[in-house]
């Protein structure tokens, strides 16, 4: 399977049929047509074909998707075949939050360092891990290195936090802060933007086809 | 301005340009150049002219766009001249992160009530507003509407709680809870799948152009 022919709209959908797959395992189901799983996905039969296409993960016409193949080759695409870890900077409720998420575990993002800069919080145990002083940032990820920084700082200290976890050797920022990072090519940024979700969903509160 | 002619992807990049718009007006800028915010968005400037074009926000040729008049029309298609109440529910650490989070207060979308399920959080006051008993759900947001309802609680109870804020009239629903919700054609639902996200992250980590 050669992944460069994906489109990045296929890659989008991605994460989605994994977790649909996902749970069709957890149900037991071993096979699965590509109009149950549009009904269930609510996308359309042709749709799904044309995106799994990129796998080759189908038996003879009429026997339907081979779920756990689909499923592990899904998984490898996305980078799922290893684990990720994760340090989070910046432990307010968010970052609590995100250390006690039982989902990412399951998708095998585990959570290895936390830094904060605020005394009360440092030396604190979340979790089962030892919130660290953010002003040892560098060494720190320097001698005990991370997949994923995860920054749920506010935003007028993101950008130099972000060139922290660079200089200590981080490829991956997952970005919480409401700014757009200037990062080297090398560095990829995921960024959540929630103020620009509650916006899409506001804009389609005021443009529902039934009122 | 008519906005039934704004595409889809259109529409998704609004909330980028009136974050942009925001900061210049912030910086006391009152015209910018589709060059210059070209520049600063890293986006080309024929996009900028094609999407912007839409809001008919710029003067003659050479004096670019009113900063404060186009934040104002993209802000009226977003639907945000009028506030936005919230619920909250589900007040773990997520919840009472975005109980307090001030980006939401400053677009005008406020918390108006939340609700909780445990006995140690009903009855506890966060960011000035008494957490309630989630058992009376539908007859408090009858009593007293909200204009979204913020589902901050495990997948397993996600779909219970989701029809529970229909039968009490509310309309849209902001999903925190990583599993899809059925819910009637005029209902509309704003999904937060921070797993997507992370895998998004995983798949652009494992694929960068530069290792």
């Amino acid at each position: 399977m050669k992944d460069q022919k994906i489109s990045i709209a296929v890659i989008r959908r991605l994460p989605r049929y994994y977790r649909y797959l996902n749970i069709l395992i957890e149900e037991g189901t071993d096979r699965i047509s590509s109009a149950e799983l549009s009904h269930r996905m609510n996308v359309t039969a042709s749709q799904i074909r044309q995106d799994l296409n990129h796998f080759g993960g189908f038996g003879q016409q009429g026997y339907g998707y081979n779920v756990k193949y689909l499923h592990s080759e899904i998984g490898k695409v996305l980078g799922l075949d290893k684990g990720h870890s994760m340090a989070i900077i910046g432990i307010g409720n968010f970052g609590k939050a995100l250390a006690r998420n039982k989902d990412f575990a399951s998708n095998d993002f585990y959570v290895k360092s936390m830094f904060d800069s605020d005394p009360a919080v440092i030396g604190r145990e979340i979790s089962g891990i030892t919130v660290q002083d953010a002003a040892h940032l560098v060494t720190s990820l320097k001698e005990d290195p991370v997949d994923i920084a995860v920054l749920t700082v506010p935003k007028d200290v993101a950008a130099a936090l972000a060139d922290k976890v660079i200089e200590a050797g981080v490829k991956a920022i997952w970005n919480f802060a409401h700014c757009e990072l200037e990062v080297p090519d090398n560095i990829v940024v995921e960024n959540v933007y929630l103020v620009d979700s509650l916006m899409r969903l506001s804009y389609n509160d005021s443009h529902r086809p039934h009122k």
